[in-house]
């Protein structure tokens, strides 16, 4: 097995010759802008990863893995017209450098770019792949939908929450190592395995995203702490306060979130307080722990060396503790 | 073979079965309301069409139809976004009667439907249509890229025009056409030649669109005529009127093609006179007649029986004369 850097190395080679300094120069550009932002290329690598967890040079997968992270800077390009995001990776968005129709036309293009890379793999594997990202990407999409529906919606159960989240998510997490293993033509039992251990790494890793947001240190988050209760978000922390409140904090913190101050750092102490109170916080860190185990336990089903599975445990520890 | 109305039949029963009326509800029902304002069908009844020419069930193409027609349904919802038209098939757009951003969602997810329809066919086939789907909804965007860029260009020649049409609109009937010949698992040869029938029937078509816009029938033409005089579209009809005119006439036609008056009537009597004088018209009324002609050309070339190839040629002189 290779370290991250490796992968990480491989894929930024692969992308380099990607050729998308293409005419009509206003449909690629902007293409060639988002991909070259970087980010940590987390699904990418976990496709490399998860073929060579099933002793299959790590190689053979490149091209399903650039599919995934075309696939994710599309549902970028797309959500951050949705959401008027200024700022992505620290740079403009592609929307707010060209404008809303570049920005639509540019990641129409993606999505296609995404498949055709599976064109490098014959056709049974051509088709499983293509096969599991439709259904991943139709799923990525109605994640999206419905967090867009949850933003005007009061009666938004935990229940519903998680699967957004899983959707919006943990879907292509899971797909990214799936599609790995379908590479490298492993039992569709370690297949589906392997899907699962991304599956509930992903929703462990969301939960611990919402968590972060609101107790997390904002030298280390990397976004600004309190953004979701800026923003009012029904995130499972706030879903969780709301379902242990007693009648008084309820109201306190329907309240808190329906205002949104020029300067938010009360609200924010005052809502992270109840978060506390009604053990919300308590509840999302159990819900992870919950999602993490679960994630490892799949691995143990796993017909592959004790070895292999410390690898992946490894990986999932580290990705929790923010490491990665 | 079966007649025009038989192939519509079987399409509309298929995609009344296609169960779009799912959760979460305001990312299907945009797509169901969009495939239900009909149209005419044109490009899956070309791959029932073309399968039914090489003696194979014209069934057994309807899911490869489907695909292409989600897929043409899908680039006008996001083309709709990018030109603010408030109307499509005489119903409100996507857009309009929802929003930018279900628009957006929604297109995305009829994209990825599309390819789902390829599901229905064995690995070898899949691969193919997938693979044919993808060059061809990427030249789609392409030539959506080029229309854009030609707005604001004022050195746009003919060659440019034609790629962009070609991309724009006919290179999809190439597809619907080469799809139903994949289905039917003909030869690779016959399948490039029923491409290049569909291809250059639909420049043929577009560039008679063109012509129709200025000089068609009002009663019949179903759309406004003078409607790319109005809006100062560069058209075939246009460019040829560049080409050929003398600097005076030049001189005119420049400055009224940089005024929108309120009312449009002079300003359309003017530029179809300068159509006319310089042979405009004529010159496009013969590229209609030579890319017609070169679509029949390749007809011949098709390892076909003369009934079939009769077929076709009657469908496309139809087609031509605009009794489809």
């Amino acid at each position: 097995m290779h370290t991250i850097s490796h992968y990480q190395e491989l894929i930024s080679d692969y992308f380099s010759e990607l050729h998308l300094t293409k005419e009509p120069k206003n449909l690629y550009n902007p293409i060639d802008y988002i991909l070259s932002l970087g980010g940590k290329r987390m699904r990418p690598i976990l496709t490399l990863m998860a073929t060579e967890v099933f002793d299959v040079d790590c190689k053979k997968s490149l091209a399903a893995a650039t599919a995934i992270e075309i696939f994710h800077n599309f549902s970028l390009v797309h959500d951050d017209i949705m959401d008027d995001a200024p700022l992505r990776r620290g740079n403009e968005t592609v929307h707010e450098k060209w404008n809303i129709n570049t920005g639509i036309l540019s990641g129409d293009a993606m999505l296609i770019l995404a498949y055709q890379h599976f064109e490098e793999y014959e056709p049974k594997i051509f088709r499983d792949l293509a096969k599991l990202f439709s259904k991943t990407a139709l799923e990525v999409c109605e994640g999206q939908q419905y967090d867009v529906d949850f933003e005007t919606r009061d009666d938004v159960i935990i229940a519903e929450y998680l699967k957004m989240i899983e959707y919006k998510t943990a879907v292509l997490v899971g797909a990214a190592m799936k599609m790995g293993a379908i590479v490298a033509q492993t039992s569709t039992e370690n297949a589906n395995l392997i899907y699962d251990f991304g599956l509930n790494l992903g929703i462990a890793f969301q939960l611990q995203d919402d968590y972060l947001d609101a107790f997390g240190n904002p030298e280390t988050f990397g976004k600004q702490v309190g953004g979701d209760i800026i923003e009012n978000k029904k995130t499972y922390l706030y879903l969780k306060a709301i379902e242990f409140s007693q009648p008084q904090e309820k109201e306190q913190l329907l309240h808190l979130f329906s205002i949104q101050p020029n300067d938010s750092s009360d609200k924010i102490i005052s809502v992270k307080e109840i978060f506390n109170k009604t053990k919300a916080s308590e509840a999302t860190q159990k819900a992870i722990q919950d999602y993490t185990f679960k994630a490892f336990e799949t691995l143990e089903k796993m017909n592959i060396s004790n070895n292999k599975k410390t690898i992946l445990r490894t990986f999932g520890e580290n990705l929790m503790s923010r490491n990665v």
